[in-house]
């Protein structure tokens, strides 16, 4: 592997709650390639244990933030800037979490508090934390932002409910702030669509072992690890990639462009 | 014009502010397409003499509720079924309201407790409406539920804020119901992606004149009419589309193809 | 079903080859709806029995025309005029062939002599019908135009092969046509995005039973007949969409946005 | 800048014309970054002085071949391979030519001759570099392709005529050959959709001026220059983006997905 890829920069990543956690990749890869950065989770959806295991691993920090309270991203950032010692380069949003799936509601029937607390902690959090690091003016010029999405926003899975919908705000959220922090500090913001991965909180989702083994047979490359989605996002932190703006991007080994494929072609064929 | 396109078809149109509106248009055309049909619009937003005035003229009446309210639409719905002497074969929902446009914030100044206002007046109001409809069994086979949106849900018009991300959801939520109700009754769900209209609620935001004239010079057959929209409606409706479901139709003249249009170049030659 | 959908206009089919042609059921519809039309195909695709008994019902005739021809189209738009009396409101598009897929050859094994072909007969022909109804002003202002496309223009279907590239062009031929036709003579140009048919040209492609049963699972409304999509093109001739243009039109029964379908999840659970 | 991130990295650079093309960008960043590669270019498209300077800064040699020629394609991988000593790790097809373009033929009055040149050449012979690599297994796993499109394979752009019909199959092409190399090799295959750029190429295109500068104004990032996409395609070769395959990548400063941007609503609003 090659080396300093992000040498210099500094960031926050949100997110890692155990090893299986893209984030949790991601913050391994970024000190692999030189960065500087400050983990951070909700304080309830924090395993102490195991975050702090992390920070130790990579020569860092945990600052706790619900990534809903306005209040709490004020104090991160500004506990972040000091720890790091400059403003950001690169913030990471890996939140999300649905009491509609949790507690086995079908989309027919959504309990509505639930579902604007699915928005509110997937996808509108991402908001509050550019709104944020905007109006701190804490981001670096060419800094780069990303958001972790997933198909369900463009096509339906039945049993991800809400959590399609909040991915589909989370999208709209990136392409509306993208633009904004574009044009006032060069800052770049994408959400990447990733395959489904075995996370624990992709997993706790119902049906996930079919979503996951579908995907995996129509996919040429099959589905996409949490480490290469790691890899992925060190790119897009990177300074190769800094055209790149109000993306969604499609990381999914081939999967959003297959119609189908020839292992699904055997399994639906009148001759079986 | 042909004739009895919606002959025997009943329904409910909500958002008939007044004689600018989509939602007014497809009433005088689901009318004069025979239909039957109720309309209705909250207490709040109504005009109480205009929206009489057009239920005069389409033979009907109003029944007022408010469509973020689970309660108003079990009474709508149960009181609608009883004026029209049976089931519906179509719903238009024709709503949309963001207190942070109305207050001038803007995108990186929201107020999130307004935008949740905004999410749930303009988008999730849909999903309530599929949801009491579907759990009341009030939709007929084949039936047609109509959303309108617009592309600021996949481009950012900076001036839309909170709107824009509100009908991202609204066009997911389209999806992610009309996958159910597909399965459950046989009815379709779709969103029309609409041309800058004006109407008393879109010429409100801020800079429309601007949006409604550079739409204009890039559709090659212009801004779609509220007019033409309302026959479009009428077209999804009727039996002649029944296989259409879960999309996102752009009712545009040609807008969101086009990248760029003999006007708009002239205005950006540096021969100029 | 209502009457007179497209009472008084005139028009030009190609493609109806026989009774399971979606341009057969397509000519039957508009002649239900009170069009009056020219049926057109490729001599060599002609068959002369069946085609003459459709012209029959349909109380018109049947003029040959090799759509890849500019002198034949000529030919027969100058031969339609005068036994229609009159220029024309519509257009169906319904023709393609890929050498390579009736030879068997694989993507990977393009004869591109024949790959070229495939552009031509299919898409390519498309262009030349436009630019030559351009050419002889033979198009009425808001007339509509309807090329018939497939999901292998955005998703890969392996056995598809030059024609998912060849059906690529034909909507990019759409949109660009759609264009100018839009400003110069206020003509729509849309195509069609159809569920697998079962017709003599669709169940002719490799492992078509798999592509077709595949989709009708994932499909909520099952796939789209090529009844229903008569009735869909006989929608978009007639007054009531003029504003649509440019546009790739999904009818699929949902196929196109939905991720995966319960009948799908069971397939590929690990509990089976 | 990071070191080594395409060290031992082995491939083929199309269409490096001068000093302004993306793909001699291209060289000189692959190269800077540690990789070993051939450079060629269509003999009647070289200009001998200039591209031997290229190779020679590059340290690497010139193979002529034409890309529409399976023969020459077939010579080519023989030679590079030999001189490079292994087989390839990445191929950047950067090859577009349109006869109609060339001579002004408008999109309404096409030279369908031309036209099938202008697939040829900017498409089908991403197709033929593909079905010769594979054919010779000429890749390595892990492998990765890119070819160079634009926006007006989605969206119309009156004066690019037929170069946007062969850049929507030039995707297609990449999506269809890409589910096929995954299969077979693990190899990915992506086009990037860039902004206008100023080449030698580009800037040929009637009223491009009036393209680059919209296109400017519209982007939060402004355009994205050729040395900007010579980075991002090191980014594609390298293994940061291993799972990313069958896509279409905007690489424009945010244009593709910005429906107005401040200084265009100024332009069009009223009060001016």
């Amino acid at each position: 592997m090659p080396e300093n890829l992000l040498k210099g920069k500094k960031g926050i990543i949100t997110g890692a709650l155990d090893e299986n956690s893209i984030a949790w990749k991601t913050a391994l890869k970024a000190k692999e390639q030189g960065a500087k950065f400050v983990l951070t989770n909700a304080p309830i959806a924090m395993r102490m244990g195991a975050i702090n295991e992390l920070a130790k691993e990579c020569d860092t920090i945990v600052i706790p933030a619900d990534a809903t309270s306005v209040e709490d991203l004020e104090k991160l950032y500004d506990e972040a800037k000091e720890y790091l010692g400059g403003n950001f380069d690169f913030l990471l949003h890996s939140i999300g979490m649905s009491p509609n799936i949790r507690k086995g509601r079908a989309y027919g029937d959504l309990n509505y508090d639930w579902a604007m607390k699915s928005y509110d902690v997937s996808a509108v959090s991402f908001h509050k934390m550019m709104q944020v690091a905007e109006k701190k003016d804490i981001m670096n010029e060419w800094g780069s932002i990303v958001g972790l999405s997933y198909i369900a926003a463009q096509r339906v899975f039945p049993f991800y409910t809400d959590m399609a919908d909040a991915k589909a705000l989370l999208e709209s959220i990136a392409r509306g702030f993208g633009y904004r922090f574009g044009k006032s500090k060069k800052v770049r913001v994408n959400t990447i669509s990733q395959s489904p991965t075995v996370t624990t909180a992709g997993s706790g989702i119902g049906g996930f072992d079919a979503f996951y083994n579908f995907a995996d047979s129509v996919s040429p490359l099959g589905n996409a690890s949490a480490e290469a989605c790691a890899e992925y996002i060190v790119s897009l932190f990177s300074d190769f990639t800094r055209m790149v703006t109000m993306q969604n991007l499609y990381h999914d080994g081939g999967y959003s462009n297959t119609g189908i494929s020839e292992e699904i072609m055997e399994k639906f064929s009148d001759k079986k």
